[in-house]
């Protein structure tokens, strides 16, 4: 039955933000859109109303797990506000519900994000974000993408190989 | 920005329960579907799955925070699942993202669904719910419906009410 | 492992209350430190201060599971303050730490933190606390306590009787 | 109040992890015993059962917040479990709590715990962890130790100094 819900893309970055990671968020949210995600972030401002943006621009819908305890915490075009009143625990929410998850410049609460998806072996696209190595050895896991555009045909691809290969495990 | 959103109702009752609750839960989903709300549930089995059944046959959306960690949990008639991977603590975020919660039999989980909405005076409406009492005195904060439709009313009137006061404070 | 440790009960209730539930949880706090139990609860004033006072009284120790994102949110007497940073969801891990529950007075909160024991099979006694009841039958399942040390003697039985019930299962 | 509780330290690090990540791990359980500071950590195998083992060798207190719904699921050097039932989340409630953290070896879940803590702008201690970096600046947030001793040097005089200028702020 999943198979036949859109797919369900997160894009996380932080709330304060570059104006070129405002405007790769406002495309990605766009692209989505067009080809009918649906698409889950942090709710709140920057990288994530930048996406929602996007998203109401083309008549997406876009879900926004709020870290507060309001309703009206949502930037204004979020369409669906979730309310987790548990703070920035609420990043584990954004992951664990996407089939991929699209990653835009980014603070701390982004690189948390990032392992978090690497951790459940949930894809992960980055465009101008963290890049990590321990022991010497850099971590490759993050599939690097160049544009907006090129960040959500990955992101895609990402989800439905991922999804094959689990039907083919049962 | 929130009163542009449609209405937000979480509706509660048991994974198990009775062929009576099962009945409302659709009738109540069908109902508040008619109306233009959006329905958040726990996304399971038993009443949280004959309320989706019932958006989805007026072409609503419903959201279903899940416990568990994958979206296959989630019953078949859920548009946006929702995955906390957070145990029933999930159920405080259905609570918490509704401006009133319609109340459907129910086993200890409803019990504190209840509890936890009337703890952060988000009106609750019950179908052949849990009564509470403490020192000798009737709790009468959940205001009771007789039937599915009942409920609808009575829950939109009072999201309408709380939206209404809101808004005079500030 | 789990039975060589001291036995860790909660003890939850309002953190407003009656001069009657703040000497009942001070008089369960000193006796379950005296029979040398760790005591959990939710680390702030009222009920939960009573408590962490009589422990400390009796050089027992005191785990304060918190809602907010201080250590120095924790009442004076908690010797163990853990910051959840989740709000009122940590009454979830109240509980589930528990061997048993000792349940004073209480508003909303506590209600929800008893469904929630008894949801998960945890021993609940009641001090002056809430009864409820469903299709017009009354809710059997917390003990109820007369005093202090009545409802010590019964959360350590209780726990003792599902501690031995669990190795015979296993 | 908080000065006069023992210092809180959070030690982090891979269920799977190498011989030398276990052997630091235990040596900071050890030292940090000595010196009279509690340990938090997530309370199963690995980084987190060397550092308990090492705290109980010494006499000291180790809280484990668990990520599942069972006492038992502890390490059996925890001196007090707390059962989270939130799986990976409750790695969120280990670095809340903690007054500074050492972090050695570890998986993505270690990453996690790291950013959050930099999030948070509490004193991250690494022993051979991960190093990151974005828009080709390299982070240099994580205090680099040594070994183990050097490790709890580190973490001690960092939650000194954060406990001094928040008492200044005040």
């Amino acid at each position: 039955m999943g198979g036949q819900r859109p797919r369900f893309i997160a894009v996380i970055g932080g709330a304060r933000c570059s104006a070129d990671a405002l405007r790769h968020a406002e495309g990605v949210g766009r692209e989505l859109a067009r080809r009918g995600a649906t698409v889950v972030c942090g709710g709140l401002s920057g990288v994530m109303e930048a996406v929602c943006k996007g998203v109401q621009a083309e008549g997406g819908i876009s879900v926004g797990i709020l870290p507060g305890t309001a309703r009206e915490d949502a930037n204004p075009y979020v369409t669906i506000p979730v309310v987790s009143g548990m703070g920035s625990m609420r990043n584990a929410i954004v992951i664990r519900s996407a089939e991929a998850v699209i990653a835009i410049d980014g603070g701390y609460g982004t690189l948390w994000e990032i392992a978090h998806a690497l951790e459940l072996g949930i894809p992960v696209i980055g465009l101008d974000t963290w890049h990590m190595s321990i022991g010497g050895q850099e971590d490759l896991s993050v599939i690097l993408a160049e544009d907006a555009q090129d960040a959500v045909e990955k992101a895609l691809a990402a989800a439905q190989k991922r999804h094959s290969s689990s039907n083919l495990q049962t």
